[in-house]
């Protein structure tokens, strides 16, 4: 959106735009005055934690980000979990400020990333396709690697709680990576984390729905809510919604699951996608999504439609 | 392995290698000769088949495969697929001299990529994360598209076809980004293209067995090998061993699934895992293998570990 590219331009960094409030809120507000979604999600980044734990983490132009890696126990022990709430206090203020502005019957969801997501930047020190530096790192030394685990379940599990206490009324986790790793690995470095994740939070928060999003799980996607305790799934673009309506949404509130690019190619073959997955899902508790990030080349008019469509329920 | 790394360095580019039947040869057999597989692979790429119709391929050291884009039907049409059976003529002649070195207990299996595997790196000049171009133009024009993807179906069933003439006992057809589709595409350009070719192939070769691996199908394993008609049926790492025995192995052998990064990091973790995927698996029909494609950083006497486990049966 214009609107948005106006204010990234004078932001400076990506980071500097996540930690100030005021324009944090700004960016967060502009797609619900222009599309009037029935929800708002913070504007920020899963990578705010590394950065509030004390690795030094950069979001270069046309490269994506890149972090300082932690691969052993010295750059462990170097992270500091205990300062970290306390560098996130702007993302604090600007959930505030949302709130403020939103009206009531608009939501707000507060994020963070799954400890193995995040974990997979933390290790590799980018983004990549395998995940091969937190994997091999899993492998080798599984102690190890679980006390990163351990300290990313603890701050992201107190970073939603503050969020809920500065005015989010659903939270959703990330862990877009979740499909990298096989049974045993999955089992231990995504399910248990987000499960630990969510029983913090409902020791704090009895009641805040929690949406977990385990993007490319596959058919470990069934069974997943009653696993994690999660309120909701996020379901991404490979499950058809027939099978998300039969293995997922008997256990939990599903959201999902157009695929980003259909919304950048438009017309018949967009609507008629829409079509299906209402006609799959809106008989059981549903929210109507992207089955991942909408993409920067996306036209705005299409995002229009498709609300247009979703608001008539085809 | 270091006498590949000797064989590589005099090759040329990566390309010449695979168009040098006496190399391509040589390097398909030395691993035959270190670890004494049951099998051997063609040493090839699923690139040379763009490369034999006519669009410009390189292999650029560090960046991996780069190509001239086809996007629109003008580009489409500059392809030459009356040519490309010509150009492969040296993968022949490897298949035969590969056939004529090995012994006869150890099986010659030819292979080359799905159509749209291989229509995505034609598409988007690279490999990527999301395959994002090809989609796109999958979704914007459907027809134009299906073009390409029929092009690819009749060459790459008539060049599996040449590599049964020139001694290949077992065929494989690798749909490694078959996981970016959503249902009702992973159906059209996924499923029924490899149903397709395998149907071509058995009008030719009636009895030869085909193995396909639609990497990243997630749930949709389920049903893949009545739907293409494949025997044999290649497992990716995210799937756990219980479920490709309950879900897959009924309808088709199975093959799989270790991590190579377990290969990797080797020790109790590999051993163990390797155990755990016996044990689900060996009582159907099974060929052990890794769950992707093995890494350079493995080192060979883990390779060599694995062998000695499997062959023990634990």
């Amino acid at each position: 959106m214009p609107e948005y590219r106006e204010v990234r331009a004078r932001a400076g960094s990506f980071l500097d735009l996540c930690y100030s409030p005021a324009m944090a809120a700004e960016v967060t507000l502009q797609p619900i005055r222009r599309y009037g979604f029935d929800a708002a999600i913070l504007f920020s980044d899963i990578l705010v934690v590394p950065d509030a734990l004390g690795q030094k983490v950069e979001f270069r132009e046309g490269e994506g980000p890149v972090l300082e890696p932690v691969r052993e126990g010295k750059a462990l022990a170097a992270l500091r979990p205990e300062r970290a709430l306390d560098r996130l206090g702007p993302v604090f203020e600007a959930v505030n400020r949302i709130r403020g502005a939103l009206d009531e019957s608009t939501a707000l969801i507060g994020f963070c990333g799954a400890p193995w997501t995040v974990a997979t930047y933390m290790v590799g020190g980018r983004g990549s396709s395998d995940q091969a530096e937190a994997r091999l790192w899993a492998y080798r030394d599984p102690q190890e690697f679980s006390r990163l685990i351990s300290l990313l379940v603890d701050v992201s599990a107190a970073y939603l709680a503050r969020q809920v206490n500065a005015g989010a009324q659903v939270l959703q986790i990330f862990d877009s990576w979740a499909g990298s790793l096989p049974d045993g690995e999955f089992e231990r470095w995504c399910l248990k984390p987000v499960a630990a994740m969510i029983a913090r939070l409902r020791e704090i928060h009895p009641r805040i729905p929690v949406i977990a999003f385990p993007r490319g799980a596959g058919a470990r996607y069934a069974g997943y809510a009653k696993a994690t305790g999660a309120d909701g799934v996020g379901c991404d673009t490979t499950l058809t919604p027939a099978w998300i309506r039969d293995n997922v949404q008997h256990d939990a509130a599903v959201q999902g699951n157009l695929d980003p690019l259909l919304l950048v190619a438009g017309g018949t073959a967009m609507e008629r996608r829409i079509g299906e997955i209402l006609a799959a899902l809106s008989e059981g508790p549903f929210v109507f999504n992207l089955g991942h990030g909408i993409v920067p080349q996306t036209p705005p008019e299409h995002v229009a439609r498709l609300v247009e469509l979703v608001r008539q329920g085809r």
